[in-house]
C-alpha cells in the first residue's frame, strides 16, 4: 500500500497531545506523540534504537523523552543525550523526528521528506479559531481503507439512504449536483430550494417550514473533505436568518485496513449553546456508526473480489475525479523516488 | 477449497428468512436471504454492484431489495431496476440471484449451474412436515471443515466415548457395523440386540428395562447424513411400543475452516409433548457441543500436519467410503469445468 | 523458527500435572501432559493418530490415556494398546512418547533425539527442595520470542526504569557489570556497596539503611537464567545478618511468539512466613508484568522491521555473548542434521 507522503496529515487534536506519550499509527508507522514540558508537541519514531521498545512508554523530562526501558534520553530532534551508566553516545543513537505543527486545533504531521514539509502548505480551517464560530468535533476510526471513506464524503446521495435520522432528506438523492475540478482539488455543488429541512437543520436551525439548502463539498488530496453547507428559510420566511456550517473531515490513515477521521462540524449560529454543541456531537457520531457499519463491510466486499470492479454511477464522477488525482500523485511520487 | 457446486444446500431454516435481510455465508460466498412482501425468500449475491456494500444492510420494498447505502434497488432476479437521481440503469448493474427453494421447512440454496437447479433433487424430508412426527431443530457452527463433521456424523462409535450423558452406551462402539454404499449413498448399519438404553432414549421411551436398538445412518452427497434410529422393549417386555427417531443432519460449509449444522431430531411418539420436544433440543445441543470442542481442536491438528494421514480402523469403512464419492464427484466437477 | 532441540525444557510446574490432562504448547508442538494413576508423569504427542484429535481431550485409565473420540487407548510410551470395536491393533497406532523427568519441583520434557535425553543434564535448583530455603513461585505467557525475555532478564539496567516499585533503584543502571563467559553459560555480576535498598529488599530484609547488594546473574543454554543476588547492611548495621536469595527463571518457548516464564524466588530468611511468600509471589508478578507489558510491544516493533539491527549498549555485552552461544548451539544443530 502506498500513501501520499509529502502532505500534512493529522496525527491527533492537539489537545491529545501531553506530557503523557500517546502511541499512534499514521502511514502504518508508529509514532510517540508527546509535549515536553515547555510545551512543545512532538512526533518521535515510535521504537528506541537500543532494543526497539515503543517510545511511547517513556515519560518526559523537560525537552526530552527518556526511554520507559534501559532509560535512554532523547530530545526533541530524535537525537540521544543520554546513555545511562555509560559516557559516550553512539551515533546510530538516534530515532526519526517527525515535523509536527500545531495549527487550527490539530497537530499536523508531515511523514514524507521532512525538507519538504512547508507548513503553509497546512490546509486553512478557519473557522475552528474564528470568534463567530463554534464547533463539535471528535474523532472515529473505520476498519476501511481510507479511499471508502473518501467516497463515502463526497458523494452525499448516500445520506438520504443512511442517514434520515440525523442530516439526511429525501431531497439529497434525487438532486442533481455540479461537479467540478482542477490538478488540486474537487468541488462538488448541490442546491435543494424549496425542500425540506433534515432533522438535524430543522433543530438547529429552528426551521418550522421547508428551506432552501446548500452543499458545497471540496476534496483537496490527501484526504480533507470540507462542506460548506447550510439552509436558509424558503417560501413565506424567505429573508429570515438561515444556517451557515463547516463539516471539517481531516481524514489520516493509520494502516491500509484502516482509517481515522477527524471530524468538526463548525457553526455560525447559537455560538454559545452548550446544548447545541453536545446535540451536534452526538448526532454527528451517530451519523458516522451508520457510515462506519456500511463502510467496514463494504471494505470486507472489496479484499475478497480483487477482481470485481465497482460500477460508477452519475453521481460517482466527483469520486471519479478524486480518486484520478490521488493516482496521479501516487505516479508523480513513484516516479520522483525512482529517480531519488 | 473446492466445493461440490451443483447441489442444494441448507441456506438456513425457512423461519429464518423474513423482510429483515440475513447475512450468511455459503461455500464461502456471502449471500443476502430476505423475504419479499409478497413472501417470497430470495438469496442475492451479497455484493451491491454499485459501491460492493452488501445488501444484507438493505431494506425489503415491495418484491425488491434497497441497498442500504445509495439506495439501488434490485428485484427478485436480481436486476437493478432504481438508481436514485438517474433515468437510466447501465446494463451491469446487476447481482447474481441464487436459486432458492423452500421445502421441507429448510430453504435450500443452488451455488452452482442455475440452469441445473432441478427442485427434485433436494432430499426427501418428510418427518419434517408429517402430521404423525414432531421434531426438535437447532443449528450449531463448528470451527472446522465439513468433512471432519461428516466423520464425525457417519462413525457412531464415537458417542460411547464422547456422549454418556446423552444418546452414548457402552454397546455402540462395541457392536461391529454392516457398511455398504454404491455411488450415490452410503448406508451403515449398527443393530444393539439386548443392550442398555441410552439416558436419552431411557427417557423419551421410558424404557424400565434393556432393549433391542438400531441405527441406520445413511450418507448422500454433498453434506446430509440421515440417521435412522430407535429400540423396542427387550427380553420380557418385548413386544411393547418402542421409539422411532430420525436424526436429519444438514451439512453447509460456510468457509473452508467453518461449518453450518443443521440438524433435527424428529420422533413418533408424544407428538403433542412441548416438554419432551424441549427436554430433545437441549440434549441433542449439549451433544453437538461436545463434538464441537473435539473437532474444532481436530482441526488445527489437522491444519498443522498436512503431512500426516490420518490412520483408518474398521469402524471408518464408512467414512472412507464417503470420502470415495465425494472426492469422485469433486473430479468429475473438475473435468466438467476443464471442458467448460 | 529453529528451537535448540537438545536440551530439557520445563513443561511445567510437577503440580499442574495431574490425572485430568493439560494441553501444552512447546517448541511449537503440542504437548498432552497427564499423571497416571501409579502417579508417573507422562508426556504424549498431543494428537491421536486415528483421527488427530488431541490426546489431552481423553481420560486416564490406570496407566494409559484414552482418547476422548474413539477411545483409541496408549499407555505411557505411546504405544495404542485398545482400539474399542476391534480385534487387532495397527502397528501405526502410536503416538511419540517425550521423555519427561520430574526434579526440583519442575516437569522437565525433552523434545530433541529421545536417545539423548540424559536427566543428569537437568539444571541445578537444590533451592527448591532445601529445608533452609523456601520459595515463591509462578508463570506468566509473554506474547514475544524468548530472546527477548532472555535479554531482559540477563541485562538488569532496566530495572531502574521499568521497576522502581519493587526491586529497582537508581544504583542499578548506573553501576557497571563485570561479565565473562564461557562456551556454556555467561555470568554477569554487578555489585553495589553503600546503596539505597530497593522497596523489596527493605520490606523483605528489615533494612532501615542502606547496603551492600549483589547481584550474580547467571545464563545457561537453552534458555534459563538464575540470579544470586542479596544484600547486607552497610555502614553502622554492616556485620548484621542479610538477605540472600536466588530468582531462579526457567524460560520455555511456546511458540515463535509466545513464551512461558516460569519463575522461582527462593529465600533463606523468614522460611515459614506465609505472608512474606505471599507478599513476594505479588511483587513479582507485578514486576514481570511491567516488563511483559514492555517487551511484547517490542517484538511488533522487532516483527515489524526486519531490516533493522538493534543497538548494543556496554551494558549488554552479556545479552551479546548468550546470544552467541545460542546461535553456536544452533548452527551446530543444523550440522549435526545435515549430517544425519
Amino acid at each position: 500500500m502506498n500513501f501520499l507522503a509529502n502532505f500534512w496529515y493529522a496525527a491527533g487534536w492537539a489537545s491529545e497531545i501531553t506530557k503523557k506519550p500517546l502511541a499512534r499509527r499514521v502511514l502504518d508507522r508508529p509514532v510517540a506523540l508527546f509535549r515536553t514540558e515547555g510545551g512543545k508537541a512532538v512526533a518521535l519514531d515510535d521504537c528506541c534504537p537500543h532494543r526497539m521498545v515503543p517510545l511511547s512508554h517513556g515519560t518526559v523530562e523537560g525537552e526530552s523523552l527518556r526511554c520507559g526501558y534501559h532509560g535512554l534520553r532523547f530530545d526533541c530532534a530524535g537525537k540521544c543525550v543520554e546513555v545511562p551508566g555509560q559516557a559516550s553516545i553512539p551515533p546510530r543513537a538516534k530515532v526519526h523526528a517527525y515535523p509536527l505543527v500545531e495549527r487550527w486545533k490539530f497537530a499536523w504531521i508531515w511523514m514524507g521528506e521532512p525538507a519538504a514539509a512547508d507548513p503553509d502548505l497546512i490546509p486553512e480551517l478557519p473557522w475552528l479559531d474564528a470568534a463567530d464560530w463554534a464547533y463539535s468535533h471528535g474523532c472515529i476510526i473505520y476498519a476501511c481503507n481510507y479511499a471508502l471513506l473518501l467516497d463515502n464524503l463526497i458523494d452525499l446521495s448516500h445520506t438520504t439512504f443512511v442517514h434520515q435520522r440525523t442530516i439526511g432528506t429525501d431531497d439529497v438523492a434525487k438532486t442533481p449536483v455540479r461537479t467540478t475540478s482542477d490538478a488540486g482539488r474537487v468541488l462538488v455543488e448541490r442546491v435543494m430550494d424549496d425542500t425540506e429541512p433534515s432533522n438535524l437543520y430543522r433543530k438547529a436551525g429552528d426551521f418550522t417550514g421547508r428551506v432552501n439548502r446548500w452543499q458545497r463539498i471540496e476534496f483537496t488530496p490527501p484526504a480533507s473533505v470540507i462542506i460548506d453547507a447550510g439552509a436558509v428559510p424558503a417560501g413565506p420566511d424567505a429573508g429570515k436568518r438561515g444556517i451557515n456550517t463547516r463539516v471539517i473531515n481531516i481524514i489520516t490513515p493509520e494502516t491500509p485496513q484502516s482509517t481515522f477521521h477527524f471530524w468538526a462540524f463548525a457553526r455560525n449560529f447559537k455560538l454559545d449553546d452548550a446544548s447545541m454543541t453536545q446535540y451536534i456531537a452526538e448526532a454527528i457520531m451517530l451519523t458516522f456508526n451508520e457510515d462506519k457499519r456500511l463502510i467496514d463491510d463494504q471494505q470486507r466486499n472489496v479484499d475478497a473480489r480483487p477482481e470485481q470492479r465497482m460500477l460508477d454511477n452519475t453521481a460517482d464522477y466527483g469520486v471519479v475525479l478524486a480518486r484520478r488525482i490521488v493516482e496521479r500523485l501516487l505516479r508523480e511520487q513513484e516516479e520522483t523516488r525512482a529517480h531519488a
